[in-house]
């Protein structure tokens, strides 16, 4: 929502996308949750790979390409939709998640692009 | 260092300031690091105060009036230093405490405007 914010924004919704799941409205958000959220290097690849390489509206988790659990998925999937960062729709057995781009730069402009800059640490 | 950074520097140091506890280089800062350090009220509230009401270079931790055992405050304090958002020195048996301004602006521009925006949440 400011000036220099870029162009995070996905596809819009397709026609008949089922609704999304409960998540804090855009007034509830909160610094420290979202900041608590993202304080995890799995967590900030996700929604960094969301907001740069995301063509679809809505990433199953497969798309990832993490290797880990699907429980531990799962997981780091509901934190980051709790805390409001991420949006998550039910497809049948599968949740598919995007990032809140609008809702995030209104709240807490610029945050958005410190993850997309950031990049994993070197492994020791 | 962006044209937008706030002017949130304290005052320089005083002559014969003691030397900074140990402390991550600039070039060390981990945003997931620091996120985590920040994803808690009271260490929002540190630097926000901090930032905003700093007119020493040095703050004492009875300045910032947190009404918790000292215990408590040292190990936040210790976070937030360890993760590269504060800088400590050691005074006698004091140590005080003031943000690393010019390094997160570098590394992370944008981040400090939304710690100084940020408000405690309403007491439930």
């Amino acid at each position: 929502m400011t000036a220099a914010a870029p162009a995070f924004e996905p596809p819009p919704p397709r026609p008949g996308a089922p609704e999304p799941l409960a998540e804090p409205g855009v007034a509830e958000l909160r610094l420290e949750q979202v900041l608590g959220a993202l304080a995890d290097p799995l967590r900030l690849a996700i929604v960094r790979k969301l907001l740069l390489e995301s063509e679809e509206y809505d990433q199953p988790c497969g798309w990832f390409g993490i290797d880990r659990p699907k429980s531990s998925l799962t997981h780091h999937f509901k934190v980051l939709r709790e805390a409001g960062v991420t949006r998550q729709r039910q497809y049948g057995l599968e949740r598919r998640s995007q990032v809140r781009v609008a809702d995030l730069e209104l709240r807490f402009p610029g945050l958005l692009a410190l993850i997309a800059d950031w990049e994993p640490a070197e492994p020791r």
